[in-house]
């Protein structure tokens, strides 16, 4: 999307050759035009596949996720993160490892809220070594819901986590995808 | 709003004299056409008082900002919350302390993002001591910005954080106002 990616380029901050900062439009301060035209692009290459649900998790992934549901006019749910495993005979969970943080996270969604019946779209703000991905597709699985796609803002191409998930038949549609960064010269070069 | 309190009545569960769960279409699972309906509630409020951005506060106050942002075409902000007091002099700051979980937090917005030029209507789904609204107040107050309104799902009108507000000559609209709850027989009686 040549948008998102004119924004990368004018607002995004190269902290590092693995560490891109979008606070101002994405995941702090939110640009609501912006996520709009997001969700419409998503809705584009999705809206032929029987999605209802979206699912995303907490916290930068909900604006997104909002802005889709609404598009697609379905109901979205919010995978909850808690530091601790708390394990109920209610709750669906997936430990998913945060790199940036470096702690294990489980992530928990309530059985009432996915089901067998469910064409589940993930939604989330970045993809780059896929953990929070694959917990998520990890609950769905013990729902046995179909997940019919996932939709990233920023995938970081070079963690390979989002080939990965391709080459095992995902049907991801990523709106940036950043092969490389060079923080000395705030330089990013995105996937043709 | 009639539809809100139906809702509440039909799908929310009585935990207690003081707790409602509403997490099947609140803040877990969110029911998009519900929300969309309470941005429009909240929009008819404050449609002419120049709202320039809208503040909530992670996560659960995300997906209704997000909505309510659309209506306004504005954008939106949402302050973090951390266990840590990590002190930076780019960020404006409020401690909150949370009830539920017994815990003191800092609640965080980046200053680039809010400033004196904002006309500010802040959303959260809950107003119950009134901590996070007042921490959301606080960090709008030490950037100078100009808080238009605050908009709420329910107000726990028993814990009287919302008539303190009022007093104060916030211009608060919640859209249930609950002012007893009976976890025995599941009784909810709404403000008229």
């Amino acid at each position: 999307m040549k948008e998102l990616e004119n924004y990368i380029i004018k607002y995004g901050k190269v902290v590092s050759d693995d560490i891109l900062k979008v606070d101002n439009f994405l995941n702090h301060k939110i640009d609501i035009k912006l996520i709009k035209k997001m969700a419409e692009c998503w809705y584009d290459e999705f809206k032929n596949k029987g999605v209802n649900k979206i699912l995303t998790i907490e916290a930068s992934g909900i604006a997104l996720a909002t802005m889709v549901a609404d598009r697609f006019n379905v109901n979205l749910v919010f995978a909850k993160k808690s530091k601790t495993t708390n394990m109920s005979n209610n709750l669906y969970q997936a430990k998913v490892f945060s790199f940036t943080h470096q702690v294990e996270n489980v992530i928990s969604v309530d059985k009432k809220y996915l089901n067998k019946e469910d064409k589940i779209l993930i939604i989330d703000d970045f993809l780059a070594n896929g953990e929070a991905v694959s917990g998520l597709i990890n609950l769905a699985k013990q729902a046995e819901a179909e997940v019919v796609g996932v939709g990233i803002a920023i995938e970081k191409g070079f963690q390979k986590a989002g080939d990965k998930l391709r080459s095992e038949g995902i049907n991801l549609k990523s709106l940036a995808i950043i092969d490389r960064m060079d923080p000395l010269n705030s330089e990013i070069i995105f996937r043709k």
